[in-house]
């Protein structure tokens, strides 16, 4: 692997899959993989699990691991070429990635839509700025469409919680209220992966205007039913998302669409998904998120193991 | 040692200040102790000394130590039960708490009252709320109401320093002039170790309305009258606090309790206590703080066996 | 080498580049050097490649290195002797340093000028303050008036690149526009080092106005017509900075005082030099950034190097 931005960085998912449950069952067993390597995690934007988890599983690959909160710590950089940076961006990317490329061996990077101009968000230009200039492979910790390493780690939870083998399990991705519009980061990747994946029966369900990117969601099921779509679900994975058609918006906010045990009633004893930060009483209700189907917790959990098979995928290739 | 939050997770202090004073003298005799093990850093309000020092203990251990500044990296938790999350509150404890467990083997936790609703502050709802949820111990790096690390550093540096087996020193507790209303944590805590302790006369002074929670300072001479207090004192514990009773108030602000060279003259030739920081000529003098009674840099310097102590506590406690 | 606050604390500049660049061919040879020890990196002020640069290089040696932003984790700092601290500042430096001396065995401090107070920022009060008390050996990451680290790298990257031993290289300063008054500390210390060095032909050029310090710039050839400087120049150092004499303005900033490729051809075919961050196209053009003359992004990556130097150094002189 060179980097890791999409699915389409991943040869063989359910091997992937399998090497991050390996780490889970075995966490020090490469401990000396990454010995004398280091990797910067750099973040535009804030982060509590993926920074963490990440730190984790580098240093169970025996990695140093530096942060950077470049927002925080640092200043503005510049992403256009040809800028005349006479205003408030500091450092254009093409000076400080060839840097960090020297200074780390692999660099991850974390950075946030705009929501304003979906040209420029869909064209990910951050991210492959980094990786145009960085010289160094470039895992992504989420970028201005995707987030890949969330949507392996929700292959991975599925698998574990998923032991049927006669039949696939049903997976509904519902869109949820929330008080604020949100990137639709989370929905396209994982529509991507379920799609590339390719073992589930996988159904979206959203109001009106909410659309993704038909080039994520091809393949899926898709309905403004939520009923329809719940119907015997094995998995429920709920997020919110604004609008993709008419770009970034909170059009309507139905709170009849937050997901609560009643609902659930229609879906065969579905598990119930989260990526995390949860408006609780908002997107998901108490009862769901503290009842005994709920996986978010293993979820964010099982995020360690996700960044250790990708950190390890990496460093193998280097070798 | 299940958790560190106040005196009373402590079996015997006498024989935690020997392990402290016993990793001082050789800081790395426990290094394989934490080997593979990581504690978490969660600062919800600002530390120095705190953060350092148990930085460097944990490292002396063997121990990954992780921090995250909750307040500046990431975003407002919610510790409210049955929260409908529609306000400035991200994620709840109930959700972060059980992630870091999984991260972590050890957290330590700093947050700060409100000093606005003494109910709220007093019931340590916070730190509670992380202790339940978390599965994993949990160390205060001090809490709304409560600074355990600096109280057990505070006997330790006592120790060190009293070395009359003839009788016990008395040591006095001063209220001291602030330019803004402080948190009670740093006076409750040690007044409930001095309590615990036993092994000192204990005096607390301060002006009227200043009087600290009885279930803390239960067991110690308390009055207004300073110099009564600090007559023949062999350790002087300087400290403001806000007001408990009306709450966290700055009622009279008189800067004649600033201890200086001329009231020491009273005391023993006692040595002069501050858990830092200081505003130097406000709540003690230049003099005293430059002179040769003050302990209060080698008490900062303890702070890093008292969490070296602790950890390692917790850490056999758990094999 | 006790501390490293300027090109004063070196005995012998072609030594310790030596010793730079033989860590550059192989990183770890001294992995062992630091063992046990631990730096600690305070920054009054923001930083990217100081910062990442001066941790992999502790890294490198086997130390830990521990970063503190005591502007965003900490308070502010009081440096005044005699303070009565009723103000802003939280801590006096008489305080912080000795406690910080006690945690790590060697201290890293950025801190930059006002330009409000010359006399003020020239004596270099808050670096000298901490070498005052803190106890242990001080390595400047930038202080009001100059950048060693930056400078050794500076000459780092020149050794390497002039390999005529027939003669020395006429290495110019010139001063570029930027957007806002930057503090002199770059081209002081860059100046100071050539100086002392004494390996070049050393010219700076800068506008009307723009006069360094004395102290600094003497034995250099300073000239106001940019073009002659760059006549026959083998390395351009570009660089802004405000005024010196009518302290921090920025007084003219005439646009063709950027270095472009067109100015380029009067020069030896110079190697271009920068410490960054840069402004482009403001400072200097994307096309000689992105030239084959361009150092900057070399240089950088030096930064490693002399930073493990200098911490090697200290460490060994403390043996």
């Amino acid at each position: 692997m060179k980097n890791f931005i999409s699915v389409h960085d991943v040869t063989d998912i359910n091997a992937l899959v399998k090497k991050a449950l390996a780490y889970k069952a075995d966490p020090f067993k490469d401990r000396l993989l990454g010995a004398d390597k280091r990797v910067g995690l750099l973040f535009l934007n804030p982060s509590l699990r993926t920074r963490l988890s990440t730190q984790v599983a580098a240093k169970n690959l025996g990695m140093e691991a530096i942060v950077f909160n470049v927002d925080k710590e640092g200043w503005a950089l510049e992403f256009e070429e040809g800028a005349i940076m006479s205003g408030n961006t500091v450092e254009h990317v093409k000076d400080a990635a060839p840097i960090l490329g020297q200074y780390f061996d692999i660099l991850c990077i974390r950075t946030f839509p705009s929501l304003n101009n979906r040209e420029d968000d869909y064209s990910e230009m951050y991210i492959h700025q980094f990786i145009k200039y960085a010289g160094v492979p470039v895992i992504s910790l989420e970028s201005a469409t995707l987030h890949p390493l969330q949507s392996l780690t929700d292959i991975i939870t599925i698998q574990e919680n998923w032991k049927n083998i006669n039949r696939k399990p049903k997976i509904v991705l519902t869109w949820a209220p929330h008080i604020k519009p949100l990137p639709q980061c989370v929905a396209n990747s994982f529509a991507q992966w379920m799609n590339a994946w390719g073992e589930a029966e996988f159904v979206i369900t959203h109001p009106e205007d909410y659309e993704l990117a038909e080039t994520f969601t091809k393949g899926a099921t898709i309905t403004h039913d939520q009923n329809a779509a719940l119907e015997n679900a094995d998995f429920v994975y709920v997020k919110n998302w604004s609008t993709y058609t008419d770009y970034g918006k909170m059009y309507e906010n139905d709170p009849s669409w937050m997901l609560t045990e009643e609902k659930m009633t229609i879906t065969n004893q579905a598990k119930v998904m989260h990526c995390l930060p949860v408006r609780r009483n908002i997107e998901l209700s108490d009862e769901i998120l503290d009842g005994p189907h709920s996986l978010v917790s293993k979820e964010a959990g099982n995020r360690v193991w996700a960044a250790q098979a990708v950190l390890s995928e990496i460093l193998m290739d280097k070798k």
